[in-house]
């Protein structure tokens, strides 16, 4: 940390997000955004240790489920993706053959892959006899590897995952953790011998998600996306999206079903008990940094980040006050900083030559979840003072310290899931409704562009494509929490217990 | 693993080590070299587990030093070349005014580097303005945001390392670990404000690299590599080179004092505390998954490999024997199991339904330190029996098993540590010498390839050019430990302590 004492900062105020969220990941010091390519952020000591800790969260729910990590390369020779291509072929014939509209938009989607990539054209001087591209995701890859590996049913299931860079030309607007060009990227890929097998790791996915955006403090949606936005090759995708303060939904993660798609695109198969020969079924799970920028812009506010404990860099921050009046206060701090590590605490001793207001003002801004001070009164009353970067001040003795602190973390990460599930319901409102006017549609009233809109809906895809173009918010798909009881839809006015949103996606 | 008990894997004998390494990478699934990209292998579980202990190794020291871990892009642009370019053509101008023959070795190693990078030309459909490259190596990026993070005296020293993929167009023989074109690297880039503070870092990395090599328990040798051999931009060049069993030296760390000359390109200066602008001093440390190479390479065996205990995945395996004739066994073995596990221990309970001698079989081939039988008479007596993986099997009692355990693995690791002074040792030779006959240079007496020499050298490049001619060897530089007394230099015959080594690289 640069930390030098500065009196302001600079932090505009969080009310005005779009411009807080992208000061507010360089001033405390999780990224530098000068590196000279657009959407490339260099990640800061401070940043980047955040984000291993969410790295962890996903690998211990990943080892606990049995998922190995592998490593696979970066490059991807263009000629591997023929097999993807056909795949995309045969799943375009067969719904041209269902003829449903929403196809056309996948077919965009696909045909589009070749243009977000970076190119690899030349080795030293020499041009490439196959183009290779940097990975945007693993599939064509780790596809290309699992059918030499899987061969029989006791092979089966293979759970891999990597946690590795992953590229995307993008064309849009940059912004650091949420929208880049280099991404640090999470992707499981399993394979199974059934469709259920594969249903059933869709099932540990989604608990998986729910586990680390519970240690996030994250509220989210979790919604099936309509077929336009499902995934390529994909039977089905599931999205958790969380609502960032102006009212734009982030996905977070996705899982995807792919039932035998991609597997027969592969030749990914095996011999089940009665040597008979099978497809495989086949699920994916993705994640990333954006995972980061949720916790920054859900949790922060006008005085820096906060970082909930559970991945928090240092989750007490000890600092000496006044330690130039009695010789004791270092060694007792320093006592006190090994006894909470010992206790397992991501602890950091301030032993700057600054000012305690400084170290406070620094601390803060980083959303250090508990600063410790301790000064000559303290060591004669016994005790230290706690600031919880949730709010408060409070004196505590120091017997018994480790367990104070486990408790007040535990209520600052219940404190910050409170915030966020209040955020995320003020932000989620009830929708005017269409009204036909002869054969137009029109909003019955006007709307905010910077909230999400819950709607019953059970419309086809042109119902869809009429709400979308009136609100110009797009539908997340169908809620994982349906309507109790059946409720009209906006559109067709039919019951339904189909919940869905509307809102406008990062 | 896949481990579904072939009687024999193939392992070749060691004594063939350029059939036996490549084939036992694979072998004990530590990679699949399948991937059709050469040199770019997929990293499997056990592989990818053992090496990120090695790099736990690195993060330790380099925390315990003040280093801080940083992520910087993939992606240069050419443009930021230019920097380089320039510090190049300002040490060749330098050179040349001191007219050193090794200049012009020198030129065609720097100008080499364009040959030897991936070029990203093309995002999407769209020509890069400016084309990027895939890092070899991350001076040019780190260096550029170092102008901008240094300012004043206060902000040294800088002390920054990245883990991370890199990338060489390699045009030779690729090998596991050895030489590959998607680099799993670890580079360590320190800006200090006087040459004696970065002189003091290169004597710390020194530091560094020897405890690494301790608990990879390889000996190495370390030299100051010849002018020719430098790091381009760097002042003079350390390496440690580990020797193979076929007598090739494989450069496993290098770290390098740039002086200011870096600096100097890169426009990196502080202010010092009289206020007058000085340029930094840096250095570099570099190391990669050749160490993982080199622990395969040295410590392995005719029955597979032999994983040194700090970075063993596993580094006790146990499994239970006759478990159908005494039900407490399987209850028995898990205590057993988490008793290490709660001690510190990594531990593997191998419960597959294969026979025991299949089991003993397949962590044999993955150079398990330890493997552990319990079956129903060893229940009775209060006993297990232990399979040592550098010799001998011997039955302990279960009373005190962690002690036993941790004492065991700290024997392994000495085991290793003699075995390989041995072996380096046992490879070393006296130099038969050169003669001249007329203005001819011959060697002495023939030498073997498939050994290193150790010379006493005094003389010039030119009469280094000779002994490498005639050998077809290499000079690896001066070595750390010079002679005691002054010996003849074997071109001279001028006395000097400077020790040398002539010996084929990887």
């Amino acid at each position: 940390m640069t930390g030098r004492g500065k009196a302001k900062r600079g932090i505009p105020a969080k009310s005005d997000f779009n411009s807080w969220y992208p000061s507010i990941v360089e001033i405390a010091d999780l990224v530098d955004k000068r590196y000279p390519i657009k959407g490339m952020d260099v990640w800061k000591p401070y940043g980047l240790s955040a984000m291993s800790l969410i790295d962890s969260l996903a690998r211990q729910q990943m080892t606990n489920t049995g998922h190995s990590e592998y490593r696979f390369p970066l490059l991807v020779p263009e000629d591997l993706l023929e097999r993807e291509n056909k795949l995309v072929s045969r799943l375009k014939a067969a719904r041209a053959a269902g003829v449903d509209p929403s196809e056309l938009r996948i077919d965009e989607e696909d045909s589009g892959f070749k243009k977000e990539v970076y190119w690899v054209t030349h080795g030293g001087e020499n041009e490439l006899e196959v183009p290779m591209f940097l990975r945007p995701t693993s599939e064509t890859p780790m596809y290309t590897m699992f059918s030499l590996w899987v061969r029989s049913h006791a092979d089966l299931p293979l759970k891999t995952f990597q946690i590795v860079n992953t590229f995307r030309y993008e064309t849009k607007q940059t912004r650091s953790f949420i929208r880049v060009r280099e991404i640090h990227f999470f992707e499981a890929h399993t394979v199974h011998a059934t469709e259920q097998d594969a249903t059933a790791q869709i099932d540990e996915d989604a608990q998986m998600v729910q586990s680390i955006l519970h240690d996030l403090c994250l509220p989210s949606i979790v919604s099936k996306r309509p077929v336009w936005d499902t995934f390529p090759g994909a039977w089905y995708t599931m999205a958790a999206d969380v609502v960032m303060p102006n009212g734009r939904t982030l996905q977070v993660a996705t899982y995807h079903h792919y039932r035998d798609q991609w597997a027969g695109a592969f030749d990914l198969s095996y011999e089940d008990p009665d040597g008979k020969t099978q497809l495989c079924h086949q699920t994916t799970f993705g994640m990333s940094e954006r995972l980061l920028g949720s916790v920054v812009g859900m949790h922060g506010d006008d005085q820096g980040l906060i970082m909930p404990p559970a991945i928090a860099p240092f989750q007490v921050v000890l600092f000496p006050v006044a330690a130039h009046v009695n010789e004791n206060v270092i060694p007792a701090i320093k006592d006190l900083a090994q006894s909470l590590r010992d206790s397992g605490f991501r602890v950091k001793l301030d032993d700057r030559e600054v000012r305690p207001g400084v170290k406070h003002y620094d601390w803060e801004i980083k959303g250090v979840p508990i600063r410790l001070e301790l000064g000559p009164r303290d060591l004669e009353s016994g005790s230290c003072i706690l600031s919880i970067r949730t709010g408060g001040k409070e004196e505590v003795p120091i017997e018994g310290i480790s367990e104070t602190i486990g408790k007040k973390l535990h209520s600052i990460s219940e404190e910050l899931r409170a915030r966020s599930s209040v955020h995320l319901e003020s932000l989620v409102r009830p929708f005017p409704g269409v009204v036909s006017i002869g054969d137009k549609w029109e909003l019955a009233a006007e709307i905010d562009d910077d909230v999400i809109y819950e709607i019953a809906f059970d419309g086809n895809d042109s119902d869809a494509e009429i709400l979308e173009k009136l609100t110009g918010l797009a539908i997340l798909g169908d809620c994982d929490e349906p309507y109790p009881e059946p409720t009209p839809c906006v559109v067709t006015g039919r019951p339904t217990t189909r919940k869905q949103h509307l809102a406008r996606m990062y």
